[in-house]
């Protein structure tokens, strides 16, 4: 039985937990899943740790960014510290996040959000349950979350 | 009884500290709280970090942040330290900042300071006290520290 | 017999972790290669660890890199982590990226990835195999990777 | 018997290390001042990390920046570094910095280097002898180093 | 007798590593220099960490950056490298950077790759062999490397 962490926040506009929680069940039928839900992004990278130290294979966090220059320093500073949660663990932790300047209209914020999360769930349980090779089919071919792929270059 | 730290700057032109420590002795009336006064927000991860040593179970620091590019250079590394320390503790740090230029007007400026520091010193009560569940039912609900809530989108 | 790990993403649209798996195999036929495919850039650095963790003598990431100055935040970041990951176990870990405003025509992006992914998987070889002396005879001779060697200043 | 460290630069226009150790042998008699004098800023973190390692209760480090955006990226990551050294070591490093676009004509930077490394001189002593409530009474009175004072905001 | 490492790379245009050993070997005449030659400056960190693992008391990095907002990027992710080294093994590691938009003219390059190897290879010694004060007649003077020095202001 594999166990998966799902981190989310109170400042998301989608309730992205729920999203990657459904995501993991369907895919995976042998896991356990932690969920936590902070205030915002700056706050993923320890209840990442913690449900690594708690136990957690493998983590996924589901952030929302502003508009401003300010958030996305903060976004510089969440992906500087969830990458080191994963070094110093040698844990996965899948990091989606939805900026709010990414569409205008909510419609297609919602649109890009489920698909990301939903996506990257989907590459959570593949690194955390098959391993390494898990994404070879797919190396080179130029997959998007929240978009339309972009293809691979011939 | 839980242990909360406040750390809080004399650079700040609000007095932050006494507002999260009123909050949180209203919130959680089985608990200690320790107070570390520096003066500006670099000096912020320090003195967290020796507020967990000292026992704390988790922390919140409260920053003022000036208008120029340096100021904001200042609040980046100020971020990636607030989110090292929890990191290597596994204990939350919440960081609330205010922005200098984030209103022009200085009732405003003390208005988002009080209902920033307000709103995040119950954010931490409810981590420290009732877990990673605690937050939940607001995942994904668009809640605002400093502003009006900016909702769900549907 | 020397152990090499290969890292590369499904958000390249170049497969570079081929070209690099064949180069590595060509230089050096006392080898085994581990390959590791992860989503995107930020994954890079973790699935670095682990292949060191593993047992690899060094490793070369993959990186793909958008047109947003998010991309080149996640970029900035992901660079962080792998300098980490490096100095955290004392090998070396080359960082080959194409970002996809470094040319217009798609030709010359796939010619600037197969060029940059070839040359750094000879430097990896040499590195490893041959230490910190096998590149001494190219040192401030202006090699570049991607482009034509913008060679010696006189 | 206090142990103070203080860090300076030949990069600097002003012997601030000097102001420094003149304001801690002033406001603490009995104190041991060890000095430690690097080439600029980015030098900083070690010979802070080294002093700690020798004995320092504390240090002061006081750096000259210069005004390109090169010049802010090196804050930056020296800003970064000194955050690390006390977050390891749990001890303060008041970092003083003078940037030479502060101000255009040099009597004014002067004015400033002085004013900053003194008044942090005073709150690094207040920090290491006196503790964690030292600086409580000026908690939100917005100080200022190198300017006047902005004041509380009512 | 000191052991000095020394790291440059195949990216940069002026061979820098050379002038770095040859003044070295001038400035201090017991001492063993091992040099360490990489591609790029995101390669600087982990050779100046292996060095220091095989006995390096101090060492210098040479490196030479590139025009784009990317490589200033590169630059402040190896800057964060070379300071977190220094840091973890408190040991020197002085960076040498030419930035290849600091002139226009190759001649002017050249002459500041020189100047600036050169003094700051006599900085390594003086720090290594004379220890934290040898540099303290120089403190506040506002000594440039690379460039005329910019002077005390009175």
């Amino acid at each position: 039985m594999r166990k998966y962490g799902v981190v989310d926040t109170t400042f998301s506009r989608v309730n992205m937990g729920d999203i990657a929680e459904r995501t993991i069940k369907k895919e995976d039928n042998d896991c356990e899943i932690k969920r936590y839900t902070v205030p915002g992004i700056k706050d993923l990278p320890v209840a990442a740790k913690k449900l690594i130290d708690w136990g957690s294979d493998g983590v996924i966090t589901l952030g929302w960014v502003g508009r401003t220059q300010l958030d996305k320093y903060s976004y510089l500073s969440t992906s500087i510290g969830l990458i080191m949660v994963q070094i110093l663990t040698s844990k996965h932790v899948i990091d989606v996040t939805v900026h709010e300047d990414e569409a205008e209209h909510p419609d297609d914020l919602v649109r890009i959000a489920e698909d990301r999360a939903t996506k990257h769930a989907i590459n959570l349980v593949r690194l955390v349950r098959d391993g390494e090779s898990s994404l070879r089919g797919y190396a080179g071919k130029g997959l998007r979350q929240g978009y339309r792929n972009a293809g691979e270059l011939s």
